[in-house]
């Protein structure tokens, strides 16, 4: 053939393209979480519509006005300054050395262990040490065991491993290990418990130290892999929480996800797996991403060794517990009749339980009053099927002035809400 | 139970875990990539013993000595001042808009077809873009035809996806579409072809253009995808490489992965798709990380919205030209009757095949002489069974004087490796 035969035949060879159906070509996975459906919107929180000075109560970020910009912008400067070369060359990927033994020094010291630095692999935010979590352990039809309510992006991680996901009610106290025993004898092959045991998403709750200590006997005996996230764990009101199950466990059978997310801020996604040496290894076989950045590292490394990140964790946290009171104080006065919910002892969530009408009439007339947040079936596997009683009220980025609006915002909400009932 | 007893009874059950086989609990597809199995190094150069002033010629680095260090600096500065809230706070999957809007004007001009930013995701270097469309796109057994050789990690991609990997050979003007149409033809499930269409690693070759058209016209009629690994093609010597395969293609059944790791450093971990808007939407949904930092998205988005990418590019190209230049003139001035090689017209490598000594023991001996490099048997499924004739020099990170030393040191190396033979 004369290339220009060859060029026209191309350009008539695209066309089966054209009307390809690209669900032919996807994965089961990737089906499983909605790929090739360009309908689905995923997560959705309830629209903003056309208010005035609208409060946003919606993700799991940072106070904007906490961030530590001038610090990190010094540190950025600093490490490419000092090892421009190292710090813009691959690092490998389990991730810079110096971090991890900086994490593994914090991280001993704070749950008294004893931690090196091949127990940590460095990921993309806590999100992606679940996600590497999954491509090393969780098979299709593996069962994961959640919280219900859980955190909607590792249910959706779950989903896109084909993972059996098995939700675990829980109560004030965190999940009941009852419940997760009975679920581990009902049903073979299951895999992995995954827990946010201290300031849970979305309902503030802390695993009480004896659930702790009964969940670690269980999945021990059992050989079941604990996967405990603890993205909310250094942002405590008060007392520090229980022993971690890291800790309980002698680092036996459990992966601590951890992240800088919550403590510094979500656009460094950084964070980490926390596990035995060769659980470590394992996780870092399956990476093929060839790690994530050195420089971000090497400038959080920096930050965290001139003290930085315990200052500032020591400025935050009254903050943050000051919005929860606020915010606890705006609900009790006015909508007092409306909601239940308990006050969290750390992280950003108030779980709000709504009385007498549907949690999605709430949130959709909450909106029309400019006041945003997910309704809190987005938090179970089953959706509305499992809750229409709950919203997740994130305290964390709107100003004190913003959250002594939200009372009577909502109560504006809840009365319109109640009459369609 | 009182908390005493639980406390005890915890601390003996997490015996179970420290006998436990980790490798009982893998997927099948960690086990495939090595998880479990502390005893293999993966892949392996050849050791540098005690030799002075050692040469590496190892890895696909851009040398350390054009890292833009100072532009770099000043656009992190830049950005944590303009916009530091946008810059810290999670970015989406998809990546920052600002970025792919840059990159959709820069290769829409380079490749002259028209991109908007709906054709592009960010990921973890393109190392992460080939993971993600593994993710999405490849089943267990399902077929993936490499060439013959190929890039070492992608092929760990694969068999960690647990893919089929068939390899097909190539030539000086790249792979041969008669043997991929054979390769179509005789097996079910082909989904994919991964071709490293520009300065082939580790060949240096580009494929023809004649070559290009009937790749597409094949895997257009077989409804083949074309996964097009465009990490050195900025990186030309004189002209630039042949139309890729996306523009070829219009954009159908092609998704392109590129990279900033080889234009400016491969510790920034920035890489990216380039795909048809449906394509790019399919593998959002299975990223599981919540995306890369936007801090790095928008440091690099200002560094090319300045200009910098453009100007650094035109500094660097000679750069690597000359020292190609002058590791060939070193080879056929010492190494003459050992050494077949051709010339490549880009990218960081030459493909090396030895004369009279296997390549495994020309490395070895190299490495006496403080010589580093791998040999070409990594970049193969089948190792040694595949190759043991060729060895990879990358010259991008070694100095002009280094390389002029390359000819004598691997000269001294033959001379032992061919005794052996």
């Amino acid at each position: 053939m004369t290339p220009s035969r060859r060029s026209s035949s191309t350009e008539q060879a695209a066309h089966p393209w054209q009307q390809a159906d690209i669900r032919s070509l996807l994965t089961r996975a990737a089906l499983a979480v909605g790929a090739g459906s360009p309908t689905d919107a995923g997560v959705s929180w309830a629209p903003l519509e056309a208010a005035p000075r609208p409060i946003v109560l919606a993700g799991g970020v940072p106070d904007p006005e906490t961030l530590p910009v001038a610090d990190l912008s010094e540190a950025f400067r600093r490490v490419l300054e000092a090892s421009p070369q190292d710090a813009l060359r691959y690092g490998g990927v389990l991730g810079f050395e110096g971090l991890r033994s900086a994490l593994a020094e914090r991280q001993g010291r704070s749950e008294g262990i004893s931690l090196q630095s091949d127990n940590f692999i460095v990921t993309n935010g806590s999100a992606g040490a679940i996600a590497t979590i999954c491509d090393a352990f969780v098979e299709p039809d593996d069962v994961v065991i959640v919280e219900a309510p859980t955190f909607s992006g590792s249910l959706r991680t779950f989903r896109g491993h084909l993972a059996e996901v098995v939700p675990v009610p829980m109560d004030s106290r965190g999940l009941l290990p009852d419940a997760v025993a009975s679920a581990i004898e009902s049903r073979r092959r299951v895999k992995l418990v995954y827990t946010v045991a201290d300031y849970h998403n979305p309902t503030g709750t802390t695993l009480s130290l004896d659930r702790r200590r009964e969940l670690v006997r269980l999945c021990a005996e059992h050989q079941v892999l604990i996967v405990e996230d603890a993205a909310y764990s250094d942002i405590s009101f008060g007392a520090p929480p229980p022993p971690s199950l890291y800790a309980l466990a002698g680092g036996q059978g459990v992966l601590k996800a951890g992240t800088f997310s919550k403590s510094m801020a979500t656009g460094l996604r950084v964070g980490w797996v926390q596990g035995r040496q060769d659980f470590i290894e394992a996780l870092a076989r399956v990476r093929f991403d060839m790690g994530t950045s050195p420089l971000l590292q090497r400038a959080i490394a920096d930050y965290i060794g001139r003290g930085k990140l315990e200052t500032h964790l020591r400025e935050v946290r009254p903050l943050y517990a000051q919005k929860c009171d606020a915010l606890c104080r705006s609900l009790a006065q006015d909508c007092g009749p409306y909601v239940r919910f308990g006050r969290a002892d750390g992280g950003f969530f108030l779980w709000v339980e709504c009385v007498g009408a549907r949690a999605q009439d709430v949130a959709r007339e909450a909106a029309r009053e400019g006041l945003v947040f997910p309704v809190g079936s987005l938090f179970y596997l089953d959706g509305e099927q499992a809750d229409t009683a709950h919203v997740r009220l994130a305290f964390s980025t709107a100003t004190l002035e913003e959250l002594a609006q939200v009372g009577p915002r909502l109560r504006a909400a809840f009365e319109r809400a109640v009459g369609e009932r």
